[in-house]
């Protein structure tokens, strides 16, 4: 089972997607845990580049790289990992490219799906926890900024607004409010994975 | 005017490029060369992983980490060149990708031509100078090998045999006999050449 963890960055992402493992770890659920772009020796030398690199990428190289690593990253870990049967709970996975790139960038959404299907053979997250805050209530938490997340309020306005549309799209995307507290929105991802989980195992 | 030299390496295609370049800095035409991967801050570093890096890398992220450094290449470099009236000559571009990850590593070559397209904006060169010679005759002239001229003979024989192909389907691509002396081939390149850039220019 592939579960992925979304939001823009100062949404609470980090730390649901970290209960959630603790919570895995005590149920005594084999898992992996993966981060886009990274996850692979590949993969987190591109993390540097993309999120770090001091000179400008323009999109269509920025998506590439992104994709480069994901392609990295489900032929050698995801699908491997699904194969025994684990759950893999992936920090962003093809749905951030959609909104960042493909909004964001504006190289276009559908254009950017078709890619993450290449990229991926296809594959997408059985399970989608979107954590949804208001673009002010982000920044407020956060202070450091990477490369993309730097590029200011009006494109993190434009991701929220995709993110929300993509939830309202897929099915496998639930939408979680972010401002509500901590523990309360972890019990409600815990309930909707027990839910599909245990539908699927049985 | 842009102008890629393609060919295994071996081939004598760098020669041919280096011949061409110093008749367009006699000629006092104004030119730039670039390099694939590569000719950007960012290319240069795939070209670092891509060519020397020490871990497995998987088709389909080859394939987009070449992609990546095109498409920024193609915004970075030669739009702006070509726009100045510039010969852009490159060593290795489009084809590279069809003939190596799209034949050699059984992508499939129209669905490479297709990224491609998206990578560089549907930019094609306008004259290909494909420099064959037999594998064998490649390998007996070259020593060292890159990770992915690494793959071995059977490997190199399916590039080629790609690249014969393209060739015959391509009018840009003009294929020329590399076993023939130097100076001859390099006569021929010019003739194709000027007969193109003036037929344009003029």
């Amino acid at each position: 089972m592939l579960i992925s963890f979304e939001g823009i960055d100062g949404s609470g992402k980090g730390t649901q997607l970290r209960l959630f493992l603790s919570y895995l770890k005590n149920k005594n659920l084999p898992y992996i845990h993966v981060r886009e772009p990274g996850g692979t020796e590949l993969g987190e030398i591109l993390r540097e580049i993309v999120l770090k690199g001091q000179f400008q990428i323009y999109p269509k190289a920025e998506l590439l790289l992104f994709l480069a690593s994901r392609a990295q990253l489900v032929s050698q870990i995801i699908l491997p990992a699904l194969k025994e049967n684990k759950v893999v709970v992936a920090d962003r996975f093809i749905d951030s490219s959609v909104v960042y790139q493909g909004v964001g960038r504006e190289l276009g959404p559908e254009l950017v799906e078709k890619l993450n299907d290449f990229a991926t053979d296809g594959l997408k997250p059985d399970l989608t926890f979107y954590i949804d805050v208001p673009v002010e209530t982000a920044l407020k938490r956060k202070r450091i900024f990477d490369r993309i997340e730097s590029e200011g309020i009006e494109f993190l306005k434009k991701v929220r607004k995709a993110y929300l549309e993509l939830a309202r799209k897929e099915k496998r995307i639930f939408l979680m409010n972010g401002e509500k507290a901590i523990e309360e929105i972890h019990s409600e991802i815990i309930l909707i994975f027990e839910q599909l989980y245990w539908g699927i195992i049985r």
